[in-house]
């Protein structure tokens, strides 16, 4: 919750509801969706590994500063980030302080719903939505006997099985609890058998995975438009420079190897064919801080065997793209819920990398497919 | 037709026919609709201030070779441009040789209808559909008195009233002998509303203005998605070097003034505000050649108030993209008119960046969208 | 002195003199030279058509914000420019009401002298210094009678005459006070002949012009390096976007070919050939604000003839480039004062994009045969 | 000497021998140094592990075309690699049949002396020249007791110690037959204690290493001026795409770490403090052939603590710019060694990414120092 994306999408959320910001930059700001909350009876909360309240992370974090928490923002200094479940083991480069004091797996889940009851209570909420905007967890070993079925997955609780990672606990105590999940980091966790099959059998809405900001977004709306045009993608050089804790998470190279396995798969989905010279790099750099940066080239085979170059250079700021994302992902977890749509929600695919499909099928990834898809079920237009 | 675009299509059609070369980039190449000609059924010649034949002009365009002349190109060789009708008055920079001998507008258009007709016979086609691939003329004179009615243009005819472009002449000529008219360019043609009706009254198909193929193609790709991920376009630079004969004609400030008119109208109508900071430059750079190579800031404001920035860079060949344009823009013409469908072909808008619509409503600019459009009437997805 | 370089040098100054400022970004900072002026003991103050404290005028630039004005930076809001003498005649989009109320060139003339004599009693200066920190003027008729000689010109005081600019009027003021005089403008000043005279006959140190800021600094260090590599330059085209008052002076096509003619002088000098295809644009962009951003595209042609390309592009400040030059020039001209050292200072050139020199000869201007000149000049290499 | 370097050369000075290319790309054309051969005098001639003769190999790489074959450069289809010394240990991703049929390093030392005795005789040549074009090898172990000494070197040869790597046993056998030997390659050979004792006892001049192309040349070409100017380096990320066997070589992490270590050592040398965000990647990209891509973003604080970035792109040709050196670099040696001067030719660094210096002293890495050097040496300035 002290992350960026958290502490940027917790102060635009209470900017909006002091009335210091507009709701400029929120995408579907401008859609009346019967059933979906308002921007302003949205409340954010959440664990953190670091226990720093809100205000000082968004400091550190440099999105908002000293006059945004004077005005309007200043709630962040009264929160506090619950602790939280962490693991060196599926996130080497990460960890805090602010930690569950709980001896193992049952204990986590039932402190992690003792939580989210607490908040709703307190909070007078219809409903709570639980997101994952922790950093970036190494591969799931998703051969693992622990992850084969719900009953398997509630024998690996018991027993501490070291297979489920704390993204799988999230999301198993949110699913049980019956408060719908949102997956936006690449990690496993709701996707992962027991879980999907445990959200169809309790009907709580899920959607995931890996929020679709920068690069990822760019790819997925340029590609049909070569496909469309003809013209052949020879090759595509992906390379990123960040300086937050998420860059400095995915130095990790196990953790790198996840974010870049969802970031890899949208490019042939789109095109139809195999693109061998697909490369994607991130890398910690500090300069950057919080912004991002994202170089794209493109090689292209045109009319003729002729060839060409697109080029792009996307300086961004992370937590900018991406918290507008994590707030309409859980308006949108809600609006499904209120209408009593259980199970991996597909029309939400826009919002992620990597969109959860029920029973694991290929997701659509172009971007102007995926608006189509959730404009329809949104029903305003 | 000696231009680089109308010898690129050539080029690219014979290398099909003699087997030389495959369908690859031509964006329809995959579609099965019928009632369109095939690619190997079309034949390309026309009219070119230049006289050289479209083997010299190939070599000096660069964009096919020596090796591609001798393997089946080498009927380039043996097409020689009809003689043109040109204006340095409309065209400051583009003059040659190759011109018509005739006295007035009415001779010229007689001379156009009677290439027509013998290129038709010649070859026994089908049908034959006028393109003009010339370059940008400067902008028309829209109030003259010549260009308001179908009566009152054919009385400029016969008066050789200055407000009469070559352009006009052409689209004129083409649309009175019942061939479907294609405008590539950004010139005023059909578009003007005595065209533009008498294009209605006879039920001939006639579409334009401008083909969509680099920059401004990339300019409707990105800019939906800006606008449904809510990040707000606060200026958006652009320019273009390039070196071929198109540049140099671009170097009239009256001619660009046309060509930016035509590039300029897209954004705004996407997004749905206005855009101030929207700057367009062409520059005439001899190092470049025929490779035209464009560079697009884009600011942009998203959540909190926060700016970014998104760059392009296209290194792109100018004729390689038009081309493929060209050659569909033909066969869609060409079936328009089996199909019995006339006026102005809306569901063309596509391959243009000023997409002409009956009654110059505004048009689609969205490439997505535009894409829809143009499927459904092809009607094979 | 209410622009954004004037405002970002007397800030600086401002703020090392109190501590809450290092020396860093001063070219000069590390050097010692017996004679030169440290940098607590440098005053800024000046002229401006604006009126607005430098407080105001910092905020409004964007440059330093309240935390700067605060800590250190308080000073400035104490500063309010003295009446100016402004010219639409000769800077078309740049005026204001902070204007000298005199009624011709000599009375302007005398306010001018006036006021650096305050100056320097009330801060009780050893000596006063004047930059030329003002927007770019038109290009001056050279041929005309009032600049061919010191007399002429004088003449031409007397009655008036229209082709003396106000950049003239400072410059001519700062000459016969004695005050060493830098033109950090492309303005034509000391440059003119009967003023390089005047220096030269009274022995006043005199240095310009138009500060070597960003796009044509590197340009002045990657074209030594091409020559040295024998890479012919083909081509290099050159676009700038800024959205500060420079912008919107430049946005006037004769102020832009003022400016223009210094940036394109370097390069053919550097190579030793002509490059016919340098084109340099400067567009006003108001989503840029100080911010300037130059992108450059360099064709080159290697060994066999090959062909390459090399772009840069540099998200500048354009003020925090330029207040540090405007500093070292200010303490170097007082520097050949204090050593008796009067009359073009040409081993300032690289400070300058056009430097002046002793009879208008061909300056040097390979930034690293500058650096050794400037170097053995202040003698503590 | 199949490689693009080593083709690209020959190529090029057969050409330039027959009259069909000029001078035009070699850095010291226009030099008139006594001692130094001319361009016409040089042979090119040795070892591949490909045994694909020059013409074909230049085919491949797609340097020069059939065209030049024809026109000039035809003895290159007479020219077959030397069978070479290989090892997959020191260059995972190379290797080839051409391969020397020699039962260890003493076999293989004799048989490379036999090759340079006889290509000398042969040719009636003055003195050969070994350069070192080869594929990057991986880092050696330089604490093995192999490379402690040149009797302990020769007593590896003896035993075939595995310590000693191809580019050692060409240097050796070069020095020891008294050719000098120049090494464009990152590995490790002549800058090695045993050889460079031995270079300077036999008094045979050496130059190294690893030829100083595209994105290092300008590394050091530009940060000169950041620090003349004060403008401090934060972070300096470089990354790179090429397509040919190079990139293929450095696909394997061991070659790219040898490579990474020469390329990194320039920029804190230069500016005189350590950046610590100095990142630099290769990656192999098919797409981009013989072409080499490098981009460079450089964040940079200037006055007042404000930000910067300078963005590079670089679309080279790697081979194009290697050549002329590699040929420079001969030339070179040979002056070294007509004018009696052997041992390391400090003079020569600015070739090279890594300037090898007597004694293993820090080298002096910025451009223009080192042209100045270079000048003075040649004598002819």
């Amino acid at each position: 919750m002290g992350g960026a994306v958290a502490t940027t999408a917790a102060a635009g959320i209470e900017m909006i509801r002091s009335g210091s910001n507009t709701l400029a930059g929120l995408p579907l700001a401008d859609r009346q969706v019967s059933g979906m909350a308002a921007y302003r009876d949205v409340y954010f909360d959440g664990w953190d590994l670091s226990g720093d309240d809100l205000g000082t992370a968004a400091m550190r974090h440099g999105v908002i500063g000293e006059k945004e928490l004077t005005n309007g923002a200043s709630p962040l200094n009264d929160m506090k980030p619950w602790p939280a479940v962490g693991s060196t083991d599926f996130c080497a480069n990460i960890d805090g302080a602010n930690k569950i004091a709980a001896p193992g797996h049952r204990a986590a889940v039932e402190r992690i719903q003792a939580d989210l009851q607490r908040f709703k209570a307190d909070r007078q909420l219809d409903r709570v939505v639980v997101l994952n905007l922790a950093s970036t967890e190494r591969k799931a070993d998703l051969a693992a006997d622990a992850l084969q079925s719900v009953d398997a997955f509630e024998r690996g609780l018991d027993r501490d099985d070291p297979a489920i990672s704390p993204a799988m606990l999230y999301a198993y105590a949110a699913i049980d609890a019956g408060a719908p999940y949102g997956n936006f980091a690449p990690s496993v966790a709701a996707d992962v058998k027991p879980l999907a099959d445990l959200a169809r059998d309790r009907n709580v809405p899920v959607a995931g995975k890996d929020g679709k900001t920068g690069q990822t977004l760019m790819k997925t709306v340029i590609a049909p438009a070569l496909r469309d045009r003809a013209l052949h993608v020879d090759g595509w050089f992906s390379t990123n420079i960040l300086g937050n804790s998420d860059g400095l998470a995915l130095d990790d190279p196990k953790s790198l190897a996840s974010k870049v396995g969802t970031k890899k798969s949208v490019l042939d989905s789109i095109l139809g064919y195999h693109v061998e010279d697909h490369i994607i790099m991130i890398h910690y750099y500090r300069p950057r801080g919080d912004d991002k940066e994202a170089w794209d080239n493109i090689d292209l085979t045109g009319f003729l065997g002729q060839k060409m170059q697109l080029k792009l250079n996307f300086l961004c700021k992370d937590s900018v793209l991406a918290a507008p994302l994590a707030i309409e992902i859980a308006r949108c977890l809600g609006l499904a819920q209120a209408r009593g749509e259980g199970g991996v929600q597909e029309q939400m695919g826009i919002f992620f990398k990597s969109p959860q499909t029920t029973g694991g099928g290929e997701p659509v990834h172009d971007f102007f497919e995926q608006q189509i898809i959730l404009d329809r079920w949104l029903g305003d237009k």
